[in-house]
């Protein structure tokens, strides 16, 4: 849940005038996303997503963003479109905070996954990285394996009060991922965060990803890993390799995996769930617990890394 | 901002699926409400407001508030108006809540209120009360003058907590208004809670009244109290008599006041300030500071209680 600024008529009519999309009907803050102020914005010429960037988006970053939903959007990938204002700019100032209007996608978020929508993310990611494939712009990725040593180092001495044994498990952990790293698999624009969250569906088909926000340069397959995390499991701890064979099979006939990509497999989930535990333990640690925001449970990825390290390889995913 | 309940898809497919109002093209938590969960509702045939009752809205009260906007609908007041499903029930269950869908209404709540906000809130009040006037069900207000007391009892103990002297600066002031509380005003169907965020506007005219979960019977001229607290201030100290007048000649335009509302209109603008006052007090002292919820200042309303105590007569708001 997350609205931080509040947007007063005034500076909203006198925004939208920027625009050629008629005027403001009605504007209502939207429960979503954590980083961000989201308000659903209707106007006399339709619907549309207004995004205020709050502080925890470095403003450097935003026109690679909005360049990378107006490229995939231009290749019919189902994601938001920055509108441009009169003047050709899609990032704006509104309180004084970057701003911009998108195109709003119907469907609904899955609350309860099923192998079907695997098989759509699959199959939509495969998309995203063969669209985004000569995307002009490039982001580092600020959340890469280089980067969770130090990430650890600053959660170590307090991670066992979240579970006593989890700093040395984690510690064991990141010497074997950074280890096994591998070196020169194919790269491009990864998605980074692509959960059920920020996937809508409409009739068990993909009608739109959405939060382009940790989008940036990587490994394509660690991209892939991050999904088996977020969609295959079972509550944190049963891995159902039906969901995980729909997901992967469904990439694959888009864009298929080289060998070294599939026999990686394995330590990029492992490294995909130490990431998400790494800042979700960050923020739990982090965030005073007054704060206006869920906290998410780190520990839900302790069991998931734990299943990645007990399988055998990829096979044990379903790759065939 | 309440979304308290997460809606699953097939379970909101399935609801929906009780009305004639098209399938389900995306639903989004919005931001709006402490007491309840809203979702805008989008369908292949419009747009809708779903809200999910939570526990703080008795299950008993449910049929007049529905009632209430079903009647006020077909008097033509820009209102809620509930559907009903194919049983010709209105009031239906999901995730094992009572749960309901309203028609959505346009416009904006005024963020930063001018008097011609104030002309419009109160003539659409006195079209309220005229409207409400044949309405057939009844409700006893439960947050009136006889429950401020045992209200404050409740919070007395910890009230100085929140601003030394504030307990017994409110006994003595709940002496006065319990003494001179008028006992025979014309009553009827109320709001009880009409603040400009519960009312929406296009080009400053209003396009909707919503929120009608504390309306009851009471004395009508209470509800002018309510709203002169809630829209005739400048910050929480300011009286602005230009706002006053024109909420109040509004209303009258509509709906004359007798010479015994008029004479009475600072008591009850005092008894209003107490019951926000007392209500807010009570979240303050009681709700969990983890809790999701933003907790609003009590200390707004001593200001504005103050001033009230201040004046010498009902001509001081700008009645002639």
């Amino acid at each position: 849940m997350a609205v931080y600024t509040e947007v007063s008529d005034e500076e909203l009519v006198a925004f939208v005038g920027e625009y050629d999309i008629g005027e403001v009907v009605t504007c209502k803050g939207i429960a979503e996303g954590v980083e961000n102020s989201n308000y659903l914005l209707g106007t006399t010429s339709g619907t549309f997503i207004l995004t205020l960037f709050e502080r925890r988006v470095r403003r450097d970053d935003l026109p690679f963003f909005l360049g990378l939903m107006e490229h995939l959007a231009g290749k019919g990938i189902p994601s938001p479109t920055p509108l441009k204002g009169r003047d050709g700019n899609a990032l704006r100032q509104l309180c004084a905070r970057p701003a911009a209007i998108v195109t709003f996608l119907e469907g609904m978020w899955p609350r309860r996954i099923r192998p079907e929508h695997c098989a759509g993310v699959g199959d939509a990611l495969a998309r995203f990285h063969v669209a985004a494939a000569d995307f002009g712009m490039n982001r580092r990725n600020s959340l890469s394996v280089g980067d969770w040593r130090p990430l650890l180092e600053s959660c170590a001495n307090r991670a066992d009060d979240v579970k006593p044994g989890l700093a040395s498990e984690l510690w064991r952990e990141l010497d074997h991922i950074e280890t096994h790293w591998p070196a020169l698999l194919p790269g491009g624009v990864i998605h980074g965060d692509l959960f059920p969250d920020n996937v809508f569906f409409r009739a068990d088909r993909v009608s739109g990803m959405i939060d382009f926000y940790f989008a940036c340069d990587d490994v394509l397959a660690y991209d892939l890993a991050v999904c088996l995390n977020a969609w295959c499991f079972e509550g944190h701890k049963t891995f159902n390799v039906t969901k995980a064979r729909r997901l992967l099979g469904a990439y694959r006939n888009v864009r298929e995996l080289t060998p070294d990509e599939m026999s990686n497999l394995v330590v990029l989930a492992r490294g995909a769930a130490m990431r998400f535990l790494l800042t979700r333990l960050y923020d739990w640690l982090n965030t005073p617990p007054e704060a206006m925001v869920t906290r998410k449970d780190p520990l839900e990825f302790i069991e998931k890394l734990r299943f990645h390290q007990r399988i055998k390889g990829p096979g044990e995913y379903g790759l065939d």
